[in-house]
């Protein structure tokens, strides 16, 4: 089973598979053989043991729930599983069995199997966001002239361009994927320091042994960091910035779909009683995902403070807020890439969104129309009193404006026809479009 | 399977059961069983019917997997479980699958089902609280008479008694637990409104089902509460106050039974590597716990903004959340209790420890009975050099104040070795710790 | 001084003054004077002393910035401010400085001062929170029968009134203040306990002089607490719950306020630039506070796990975490309760986006009408084909079922009329608003 | 006055004064100026009107509180701010007032101002972490050969070298310092769009407008970014990361500053009650900084979920949270960079608690050289039965050892007594030390 119905919304199969025990168990395992035969290499530990070794962690019947009950004890599952390898070996063979996990700790075992599992997310993470992006760049493009509100603090602004609000989703959305894809690299280190970070067991030899280690395992090399956290914290921080970012197209989507905007729907989902309605269920998905990241983020950071060289509670709160903060990012990323893809857009409607406001939202425009002859105060009231009429009579902002004689001697009729034009108060919306397009993460579309 | 690796320090055997699969799965299927039980009893469903959907809720044989996947196109479990439900009430009747789920809505049952879990894992916390407050309150009495360094800042400080501490402990859990109840009890309610929280489909008829179902369910009735979420949050903000209570227990422990101190220790765990070694194993689940509860406040309290009448992001954050919270304080609980029942206290270290101070930890004593007769400047001045002296030569504080004519005209000999026993300046800490132990959870114990 | 620009939003000028350095330093000597003062009346310290104390602590030229420099230096502001105190008093009279802060510790003054300011605060907070839930439910009487749409996922549900969804944000708010009151309420308590909680300094009448020392200062007595966090924890947690709900209700309203949507408006504040423009400003405020508040709970959460009797960084990151809690819980109810009492409802538009569903959603009453007599599997294929003939059409629901002879059969022309009337669809509506009203928080409205 | 007294222990005097209300207002001016200058070089607003505007905004008598209050009408300070400047330039000349924040919106003035200050703030880290770095080097140079205890979940482990330790902490606080580096550069761009991004107000000039604005203010351009807040959130996250780093030097610090462990001290505070005490004072502040950032690092992305052109509630949730992020940044550098540059290290209490643990820190290697000859069960049943006596009796290590038979015809007296040295079990601790030294950010030390 890959997933569990607690936590459904918050994953993808995908991602589930990799964060499993079975997944976790294999790279626990493999980095035990692989330390084996590494070692064994070096001429540490007998040839023979490490073959044993290896034949012994090949297999796939070690017992997850046996494993987590024990860990309990020892506060960590290293422990047992260690043990449990150990025993198996020796059934094998008695004598390789001091040869296990020769030179490592608990904690080695346990971090690099989990960066093992964080570089393959990052893969399949990739992979949606490519998605992504490129649909959102498509979108953009499809729509670089179409007219629609801007929206400040969900109220009518001057007008903008779908395209222009897509170019933004897309920039943010390829600022974040440059620092979480390099927040993955950096991490993509191993984990081997022994006991205390010295790799004592191991004399001299340790040094070269983990370069080895981290080249068998996919790994880059580095310096034990049992206590220092760093890196791991920013692919969970980046994780976060960048599930915000998403979280943010979820919510404009979702408020476009509202029925009175009309502006856009996604494919979503249903009801279980209302047979008429359709949901943005993607755009809650991703929402769902935006709203629990902050956390996962404060929670780790918080357990950074790691005392000396192995830490008694910082460390042992890692792994559950790791595992969540990535399928919490893949399940954001999977909702919303399908949301973009299949995103329908009426542009009908955001130009009747623009009609309904009767032009009031060009009343910026006409005060700075005015302000050069008339003066700051009196071209604002004159504007005020305009869109008083307009709200009252429903009149339009031009032919509000046309009832002022103060107005008229400054605007012509033709001016305050074209004040009217959405396309014609774009400013620079279509050079900001393309700007944001290229925004790249050299990293995300290789 | 009821626990996952990756999560194996964040729960407790029982309650990864609680939150199961197969245990969400029957707290749904008993939702809708109950409530067409409740429907036919109020004439609105045919009888016929509630039967068999009683008999269709009854087997195990969901798919929790399937379930969880299509979930993921609805933002919510309840509108595929209720689809295999109909599915399956369909094969046995065709008319009576006219009336699943009548006149609820998805989150109804979502809640409701997740109400009746919380009710169980209440009465699982409560046994492992009871053990632990019993523990602590013999604890306490068994040293009430234990003298050892109060410590702040992590400095020795003025003495307290082992009694004392252990009975600010439990002072402390049973306060949060009397919250933690209390937020349980309250929030143990059934959710039913029907799609926007009015029952419609049920007429007038609606409010009187929903105390029929709360009554089969075992919860409390309540008004429709959809987006109103704070019951529910009281019982994530107050198991994390409970944690938070448990926690400080466990860095307690844990700093005492660092060697150097080694004034107690827990049973523990041992080392993957370091066969010496006895690790506050206990105290480091615990702990971990204390550092991802807050994460897990904060991000549920974000998704408590929820939009009219059925959220887009909120709501469907919460269920890994809610999850997450209880059994990560059951898992804090269950270390804890077992760390304090096994507790070894070294009386003998807690006394050398403060032997080791030479008696500088009076000096705030000597200061008091000097400065009404030399005033506090002189009185401070002399102790100060007198802590200097014992500092240098490693006399006791008492033989460095006697070397000075000053204190030796105010300070008898008997008054300045009576200065340096830590059992005459232990102040009220006998009161204080018996009014401490009065502190009780009327619910706790009952 | 009361506030700073970068605050601005995130506080009142009644609770900034409550925070202020003035008030701060204000309740810290208040603390000293009324120390010393019980002390003098058990006997323990002379009365001159004490009133020479007092005198010195009355005036008001205490320098906070010196004051707040130098606690850098100790970690806490209470050692510069009682050295600034022995210096006042020694400049009065010599003798009498030996006996300031006699018995205490720094952090008993510190926390004492805080939680009077903290009760001062819950009465200002109290204030509000009776003029909003007071005009929270004259505006669900006002209003309990005015129809609007429920809104579930931002997509239109079946109809409410506007009268039930007050009677929910009135419900919330009353039962958080409930919580937040009696959070307030159990931490108003002293802080009193000498070096290590023991009071030792004060012999057997360290409890004693605590009691009066509680009353001297309006808080109630209580055993030393110095790294038990629960009760304050519980205060800035209660806070959060309370500006969620009130988050909430600025959420909806803004919602409402969108110019597509049009039901609702607060008076609101303008644009820089944009002279037409009416902003959420009241509502954007609140939200603010909903944003920020549930990092403030992680933050002080997560330092309760405080070492031994005083700890090292949780207690010291307190203060600016509790003074904020409580300063934005109050910008939030300040803004909101205007928001409410001033809020411009629109009933005709409320209808007028019912009428612009075409009555499509009431497809889950005419699924409920159809389903008995023709199954779920056929109601519910007629109703979507209805709602599919409707959204090509425009016409009504009503008509594109009229047009099925197999609903025709089954439902009277008529019954298809009523179908449409969403009076006749608000299920218990009234009965559930009359019990959300019925919430009553005691202590709020006493 | 430069700070608050509750706020005292979370900022420092150079970063309270650039947060405060004179700065920030000076900021705010300062861009209004700027505005007017570009504009006027461009032929958009009078020259002359430029002229007035800068010397309108060149005074320092704007009245902070007043435009504090009024904001909380608009939700904004900006729009108060730019009344009071346009009535100050109206009193020098009407006509001029036409033209102040000419096509800006009051979000551009109020993102670009706070740029201005974090990067200033910038500035103000760069050198303490400087300092910081520099001294954590020596003190690894100097230490590079003085052994103590590994201690691991706050046991003793094998030894290390506090050369090592030190390099740790240095390499630590150098990535994450290169993370909060890079951030502060990549955020220091203008906010200049217009009321909703397109900078209509300027039709096609707004882009080099916006240029030539940054280049005034020494931010670099940048495309207008009003709800994707990316880098700014960037900022505070590494902020938090890299507290977090220095917190757990802090951390370190304090518990091997305990009077049981005494191996070393910070020159620290004292106590307002125990003349003996000297407190890790340095090490609290900063811990205290590391338990609030997580949440303040929460709040921050909470608030990301901005809507569509600006937002309601998440942008006006950032200014006390991107402040506070800061300033308690530069507190904690503050503190532990004093800290480490007055730390007292005490090799010879290092080599005595080595020495109390009897030797059995040296199980381990015991273990792995009887393990080949013995094989894994037996090597391990004779260290734990050898480790067993040793604590019975009080015997070291080796000498247990000696008594096993079985031991001593493995491993000779001498090797026995070179199992007991520290300095033959330092593994690869230099190796690893140097190549800790060796990471450095480029842009540190610059």
């Amino acid at each position: 089973m890959t997933s569990r119905l607690i936590d459904c919304l918050a994953t993808t199969d995908a991602l589930a598979d990799i964060f499993s025990d079975a997944s976790m168990l294999r790279a626990m395992l493999d980095f035990e053989a692989a330390l084996a035969r590494v070692e064994a290499q070096a001429g540490i530990i007998p040839p023979r043991a490490a073959d044993i070794i290896a034949q012994a962690a090949r297999t796939d019947d070690f017992d997850p729930l046996a494993i987590a009950r024990a860990a309990r004890q020892s506060a960590t599952p290293s422990i047992p599983l260690v043990e449990a390898l150990t025993r198996r070996v020796s059934t094998i063979d008695e004598s390789s069995a001091a040869f296990v996990h020769w030179g490592a700790t608990s904690q080695d075992v346990a971090d690099s199997a989990m960066l093992v599992l964080l570089k393959r997310a990052h893969g399949v993470l990739k992979e949606d966001h490519v998605r992504l992006v490129q649909a959102l760049r498509s979108l953009s493009d499809k729509h670089a002239s179409t007219v629609m509100l801007g929206r400040t603090l969900l109220q009518p602004a001057t007008p903008i361009t779908f395209g222009l609000k897509a170019a933004g989703w897309y920039a943010a959305a390829e600022r974040s994927w440059t620092s979480l894809h390099g927040a993955f690299d950096s991490a993509a280190v191993i984990q081997f320091g022994g006991a205390s970070g010295t790799l004592a067991a191991l004399g001299q030899d340790g040094p070269s042994v983990g370069r080895a280690l981290a080249h068998e395992l996919g790994l880059a090399p580095a310096a034990p960091w049992h206590t220092h956290r760093d890196r791991l914290a920013n692919v969970v921080a980046s994780s976060s910035l960048y599930t915000a970012a998403l979280a943010k197209i979820a919510r404009d989507v979702a408020l476009m779909m509202q029925a009175e905007v009309g502006e856009a729907a996604e494919s979503g989902g249903g009801s279980s009683t209302m047979t008429h309605k359709r949901n943005p269920s993607g755009c809650a998905v991703t929402l769902a995902a935006g709203v629990r990241m902050p956390g996962v983020v404060s929670a780790l950071f918080a357990g950074m403070i790691q005392e000396h060289e192995r830490s008694v509670g910082g460390w042992q709160a890692e792994w559950p807020l790791v595992a969540d903060a990535v399928q919490t990012t893949g399940a954001a990323l999977a909702s919303i890439a399908q949301v973009i893809e299949t995103l329908e857009v009426y542009p009908e409607r955001m130009r009747a969104n623009i009609d309904a406001t009767n032009g009031i939202i060009f009343a910026e425009r006409a005060s700075i129309l005015l302000r050069p002859s008339l003066g700051r105060a009196t071209a604002q009231r004159l504007v005020e009193e305009a869109v008083k009429r307009s709200r009252t009579s429903g009149a339009t902002l031009a032919e509000a404006l046309k009832q002022s004689p103060e107005v008229a001697r400054v605007l012509s009729p033709g001016q305050l026809e074209e004040l009217m034009r959405p396309e014609a108060y774009l400013g620079a919306a279509e050079m900001i479009r393309k700007e944001l397009l290229s925004t790249t993460s050299a990293h995300g579309l290789d």
